[in-house]
């Protein structure tokens, strides 16, 4: 009986680990879709071999660092609390399921430096990230390392809420991307001499969508599944993720004009934005959440092209670093029961948090993708850049049958 | 130990939730693949927007509509049953189902009214099915509304039984959108002034057959989780959907020839047919309720695009509006006990709901359309419709890069 | 309660034979990606086909053939055991579940006869393997047929360990292809008169990446649910699919040079191997044994093709008869207490059962494949796999609107 109800909830966490592994298969494509056709087989590289580095980063380094459990030397914990191997291991798809979150930064890294960066040093930077940078973060919020989430409590009467990570995941991942974008300069051509915009388009509308499609499906068991048990399971997290996307599709449908990239981005905006109060929220209050996300991500996607000429791709860093700022804002802001919310929050606290993830984040980001830009360089020569990352690093393009007729 | 049951439940029923939004995308790809290039990206934007649009509708009307329900004033219902938010939102994942069903009608009347309707209008139809036409009928059948299934009851010993809707979801979106497809009218070119038949090819194969896997794959949650709990969850439903799609496959592969794009729709026939009586069939019934389906298809296909000149570009009509229909009819059949199967259904009582849904939905569609094409129009100008709804609603192609250098 | 608990595990089955079943598109995706486009289609129904009559043929016999109940006439069995239709069908989605697998023979050996086999000889091949041959070796293994298991347990201490099939399925599947690549002979064109390798090139990286992502995704289904219940289930299945994969990932990269074929194979060979001891490796053993099965894919494979001449297109034996004939013993050497194993397993009961296994499908390969061969042909014309299997058997291509407007 006992056993049973263990097993179940090994069950329900590794379907949440199982649909956040599809996530990235989703990070993969989007970027598949978006990127120009030269540069399609290093997206799919980059996003399959960052997960592989980042789950050995994590085991090895980083899930000890947030949790200060070592799987490595403890055979005990492998067993999932019981002597040896015995058990049914529900700490193993514990970590299973927080691997492929700590995997989702230099996945999303991964779409703001695409076209131009050089395979090996984000190799490296993936293992330092996710072996040390996320998880430090990781532990105070969500292991209350260092006691800052006591001081919150005590100080505001509620600690940093962020239920499914859209500051520890999202705000991160997106704020480390805008470092390495910047340090990495716009692709080639991206910009006249006068500074004037070069339009450069996307190869692939369906790759784009069923990218989008595919981290949709799998959000639900980010968000749900966060619960980490049946019993602190909440069908309110689904219907709140649910509204949050659709207010992320209908604003980006309007205020991108129906553009399909920002469609299929609003509804990952939405569900970046709801992450944090998801479960607290009110569906109505997710709905808005969602919606304003979805202005977000149009809005800032726009600025950064035209405006501020920052050259990140994907669109990263208004996606998940905005929306994801915007996540830990809003929980402290339709959390509240005045708004429908489940109270229990303080909007100081989520400040603070929210800050103080973006601003970590984004020194952290300088510094990483800093070092390793003044030792062993991170961009791709101009020559490899304008042949395009397939064929200059991966020796074969993405329809090689059809490419070669072109010669 | 009792909230670790409910758990269960709710992580069940979400799992269904999940299984049928990925149909959506499915939905989005096998139209993708069906038609031409150049309305790829409107298949992608119409099945993403109509979801959204759909949720809203049934969020705020339609849900009640069925029920009598009102998820936006009763916060009480919000929690799953119990005060305020607490409880597991059972009932939340019940909505998000049964939401994603019914944002299943739009879905299917996408296919038949692909490559020539007008972006907007789609949209308010949309919301209107969605909110009150789909779920007046639903209300009748699931929820026992206006007496109709106990007058059946006492008149014949049985209601009208639909498992997992063949007639509530599928032939209602079959007839409907064959309403909407006689007023559209075929698409320019479709036959020539002698009314012959002119070849209109499919885009993409593959992206047609990525549209029927990821059908397939959320259909065994459609029709199982149908159940709504563990308590009432069935292993014979799994193998009824299993045994109708393997029926749909092969029959579609001898009367359609090995066309790709028949044994791909025969698969989607088996199982529109086998919702309604998948958990009172035998497998050897359901085998032949699949395979008869797949040869509707395949003969009503043909029929509607040479002799009928009806030009319903994915087939729903036939795929969903009569194989569902047959679904509905054979339920009564195979559903008996002298045919293997569990008994108590009557097939007076099968014929009645699944004529009446069919005819309701089709008025319905004739009426919705009717209005919407004497008011502000449903269908594209023809130059909009030569230039591709990609360029002319979305401003952009489903291949940008490519396309552009052809210019 | 107990319906309750029962309910779990046909919950926990069905979605383990969901997964699986998904992996079936994987292998349709990973087979379109790497043929030529004039194959792609024929790809895509060879693999949904082969399901369709792998169903049937294990429904009717070969589930018989291996457990010695037969669906077909016991139809209390159908019920889960209770009388008639009663209970929750638990026997029902074991039976799916132990078909999706039995199915993965054919979509094995689709891979390796790729653009040059004929249509209906592989349905017949596909009937009598998965209706005879698969389940003969399958109910030696995991029903104790015929007494291999007890006479090994008597005289090593230990009866042949294969968890979730390495042997069973991966290593049998692979050497079965084997016997059919080496009878069907080389494509067209393959190698010059003189012996050299011309270079066929895949059609698309992406869709190869679509299908491997797919493969991976549904493995954690196909490895963890052959606990078969919630009781048994554990999540060092899963931690060790997880890191298994990682190292073939890592492996293959690095042998592999980056090339995308390889690493999204890499993979997969991590997972054939792990399959047979996930459940008693510790996740650090996992890791190697996953590693070394890169290696022995990206090794093997590039002596297929060079110095061997054996045309696998998908590179079948190398990925399933040698990765899986390596998990067969590596559950034997890493499952061993010494190195941080579980125990209980014999290095000599698992080289006999590898062995046996491997040589038993190689056989069955050549006799069958052999007498559809001298009978009625296993191959296409020289014209028709000049023209492609597409046009030849399908008379459609993959790309229909764009394909006619070349002509």
């Amino acid at each position: 009986m006992e056993s049973n109800l263990t097993g179940a909830d090994v069950f329900f966490v590794l379907l949440g680990a199982i649909l956040v592994f599809a996530m990235h298969g989703g990070f993969a494509f989007l970027e598949v879709g978006t990127v120009r056709h030269k540069n399609q087989v290093n997206a799919l590289i980059k996003i399959l071999v960052d997960f592989a580095i980042s789950t050995l980063s994590y085991f090895f380094i980083g899930y000890m660092v947030a949790y200060g459990v070592h799987f490595f030397v403890d055979a005990a914990v492998l067993s999932g609390g019981g002597a040896g191997f015995e058990g049914q291991g529900l700490s193993l798809v514990k970590f299973f399921f927080l691997a492929t979150f700590a995997a989702a930064i230099p996945a999303i890294i991964s779409g703001g430096i695409a076209e131009r960066a050089s395979f090996w040093p984000q190799c490296i930077a993936t293992g330092l990230i996710v072996g040390l940078i996320y998880p430090f973060f990781e532990g105070i919020v969500w292991n209350g390392n260092f006691g800052l989430q006591s001081w919150l409590e005590n100080s505001f009467g509620a600690s940093f809420h962020d239920f499914a990570g859209s500051v520890v995941v999202h705000a991160v991942g997106g704020w480390m991307a805008l470092g390495a974008v910047l340090l990495l300069g716009p692709r080639l051509g991206r910009y006249t001499r006068s500074g004037k915009l070069v339009g450069i388009l996307p190869s692939s509308i369906p790759w784009l969508a069923m990218g989008s499609w595919m981290l949709c499906i799998g959000w639900f068991g980010f968000n749900v599944m966060s619960a980490q048990s049946l019993k602190g399971v909440t069908g309110l997290v689904a219907i709140n993720s649910l509204m949050a996307m659709v207010g992320g599709i209908l604003a980006a449908l309007i205020v991108g004009r129906k553009d399909p990239g920002f469609v299929h981005n609003g509804a990952l905006a939405g569900l970046v934005a709801v992450c944090a109060g998801s479960d607290i929220m009110h569906p109505m209050g997710s709905l808005v959440v969602g919606a304003v996300a979805g202005w977000i991500f149009v809005t800032f996607f726009t600025l950064c092209e035209n405006r501020w000429k920052i050259d990140d791709v994907l669109g990263v860093w208004p996606l998940h670093g905005l929306c994801g700022a915007w996540g830990g804002l809003a929980a402290g802001i339709f959390g509240m029961e005045a708004l429908g919310g489940m109270g229990g929050v303080s909007l100081m606290a989520q400040i603070i948090g929210t800050l103080s993830g973006s601003a970590y984040a984004f020194a952290a980001g300088l510094v990483i993708y800093g070092l390793l830009k003044t030792t062993i360089g991170i961009r791709l020569s101009e020559d490899d850049e304008f042949k395009g990352a397939d064929l200059a690093i991966h020796k074969i393009s993405a329809a090689p049958e059809a490419d070669m007729t072109k010669f």
